[in-house]
């Protein structure tokens, strides 16, 4: 029989995937499962883009421009430009989400056996896309007691090596929702140049950031117009997570030609999404601002929540949709399987991403997990309830 | 200055790009240019499937499962019983366009230096997914003389190594046209057994079959559970090649789950898409049999047009819809270029694809060119008097 690559081997399964089985089996018994493990966002897509594929005539449903349709591309530069990125349509390329700009990156910067360094906790889709690509993930350790604040730059530099092409940062981040200071970001940028390395960021989650502070974009900093690569996606913005539309952006003109190529390889992003994200972009601004407030409210409920019962710490994030909590537990991936395996309130159970999975080095996350709130905030307020009692009803307690 | 990598700088360019310029060039000074190098039909895509999206509503445009909607992978697995391909749900995946399903291969089943044998002239994209992957394409030559037949077995035993991992054909081919026969697919079948290599057979062009001649998958090929993967598509069957919808569908349920884990890194394929496919599914077989006789009308007309021009040579091929022509000149690129430089006939001229991107030793397709009749018939029979014309005033002309 022939055999799978080790490549293969070494892919990791989705870190939720263990515990759907168990998921569905509490479903089956008729229990209720809220489902505070995942990202996809119950906000309704903007009818502007629904409305724009509806009345869309198409005949014949052609490939795009690799990089994407030229009037879709002005309408993102427009986009940037708007949020202080002054960018032209050159810089930037139109890919099948997020997700293919990262495999991009790492394709077009770095052979098998570079390095790419990463805070940890980080997206565990990072690991997927670095094995792809032969590349090696070199964690370094955020900690939950500031926050997951950036680690010292001391603590990047002495994993620098030879084989070290590029820095990797989520901001806001998943899982954490850690918004990064301009501070921070400075620091960061000072280390790239010095060591000619690639600064990547994610930043898809760009809009969700809360309580008055500002985020700010690698693409507006100074001197790092060689350096930074930046990360961006639809998904989360216009919760159209399914159209499969996220953007590539650097001034590095090499780099994009060199992403270009692996562009043109898979021919083109998805036509009907491109209708759908261009119209998207002229979602009227109160949509947003909805949608924060929505997500502050939400927020507050889950992390005001959780640190409200004993033996739990969750720092309070500024961005995105999610938080990770210490919890008073042996191991979380026992807890969320207990959860949903052996625990209701009143028939009700939650499940929750055990933190495990966002760390290169899992001991780390051991006892912590991440909860998203993309939830009504009814549900997070019950949700909250369910895991106070579950957790004095838990045979592995610990504090 | 941070630098790209080997792997980007190996990534093939588009092997028409370099053309494209000339071409635009030639539009500016007002030539009308006719592309017989693209392979974008201008067949409409069927009603079912566009309707089907304008009718969606859509509030939350959500990430699908990974391998695709369960409701479309029921109705693949129900197209391809209806085509003597016995499959169930679980031996199939909806990917990103059959491109993905090409990438998600190499990855599933090849390492860093493990090398797949391909008969050229081959699709060039094989070519980009190979370097991505970081794995060895070793060329098997077929020959324009039985209209690029299967290479003789001795040829592929001869350069099987420890590194090889699998054999990958195209059947129906791209740029051949060449439709495999059963024995010459028995033989294939009998040798991956032997050596323990997947068989990749690329059949998205399964349906655009001629002359009474029948379509064999390796999906039907007893023996080969274990070493069979077939990629498909979409994009030409219902020509939306926009939508980016492909299909990787095996029996071997460790490549399957290998295939997944790829998957969920890059989330989901299309929602909007994978609507319009699901609809497409529901195509009257009327549709099939008009745009076959519409192709095999247009093949007739290139095919015989090309063979009565002087010093031309193009076998006629029984699928798909390109063929590759031998041409009385020094050197196909540079015809290629010159019909967009320095001619025209009548203030027109045609595009083509020189050969030389298609094969892995370029020498050998020096003087030939791929043609794609996915233009009209008037265009076509303009076509053909345009190069017969132009051969006969070419400088580099060479018999
Ligand atoms: C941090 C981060 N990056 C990238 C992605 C990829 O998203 P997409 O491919 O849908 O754009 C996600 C999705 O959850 C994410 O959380
Ligand atoms: C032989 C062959 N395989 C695969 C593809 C990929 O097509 P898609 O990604 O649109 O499904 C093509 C497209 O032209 C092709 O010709």
């Amino acid at each position: 029989m022939p055999r799978i690559s080790t490549k293969g081997m070494r892919m990791p399964e989705s870190p939720i995937r263990k515990l759907v089985p168990f998921a569905e089996a509490a479903e089956q018994e008729g229990k209720t499962v809220h489902y505070l493990n995942i990202g996809q966002p119950d906000i309704h897509t903007p009818k502007e883009a629904t409305e724009a594929v509806k009345k869309a005539d198409v005949d014949i449903l052609a490939y795009s421009h690799s990089a994407g349709n030229e009037s879709l591309r002005t309408g993102l530069a427009h986009y940037y430009r708007n949020h202080h990125i002054n960018v032209t349509t050159g810089d930037l390329m139109v890919t099948t989400g997020g997700s293919e700009a990262l495999n991009f990156t790492f394709g077009s910067i770095m052979d098998e056996g570079d390095e790419v360094i990463i805070p940890e906790p980080f997206y565990a889709n990072y690991n997927g896309f670095a094995i792809q690509s032969g590349v090696k993930v070199v964690p370094v350790e955020a900690t939950i007691h500031n926050g997951f604040a950036l680690p010292p730059i001391e603590d990047f530099e002495q994993l620098i090596t030879e084989n070290t092409k590029a820095i990797l940062i989520c901001n806001p981040g998943n899982p954490t929702g850690y918004l990064y200071s301009k501070e921070e970001l400075e620091a960061l940028a000072k280390l790239v140049v010095k060591y000619d390395l690639f600064l990547i960021a994610d930043e898809v989650y760009r809009e969700f950031v809360y309580d008055g502070v500002e985020h700010n974009s690698i693409m507006t900093m100074p001197g790092l117009e060689q350096n930074a690569i930046m990360i961006d996606s639809v998904s989360k913005r216009y919760s159209m997570c399914g159209a499969r539309i996220g953007m590539l952006v650097s001034r590095n003109q090499n780099f994009m030609r060199t992403a270009l190529k692996f562009a043109q390889a898979r021919l083109s992003p998805p036509s009907y999404a491109q209708i759908a994200v261009e119209a998207a972009l002229e979602t009227p601004e109160t949509y947003f601002t909805e949608v924060n407030d929505e997500y502050v409210s939400r927020r507050d409920i889950l992390v005001d929540g959780l640190n409200s019962i004993e033996g739990v710490f969750c720092p309070k994030p500024q961005g995105a949709f999610y938080c990770v909590a210490q919890l008073p537990v042996d191991d979380a991936d026992r807890f969320a399987q207990w959860l949903l395996q052996s625990y209701d309130y009143e028939g009700e159970t939650v499940m929750i991403a055990p933190a495990s999975g966002f760390y290169a080095q899992p001991r780390l996350g051991k006892r912590q997990a991440r909860f998203a709130y993309v939830l009504e905030k009814e549900t997070l307020e019950k949700s909250v309830e369910i895991i106070r009692r579950a957790l004095t009803e838990y045979p592995g307690r610990y504090i």
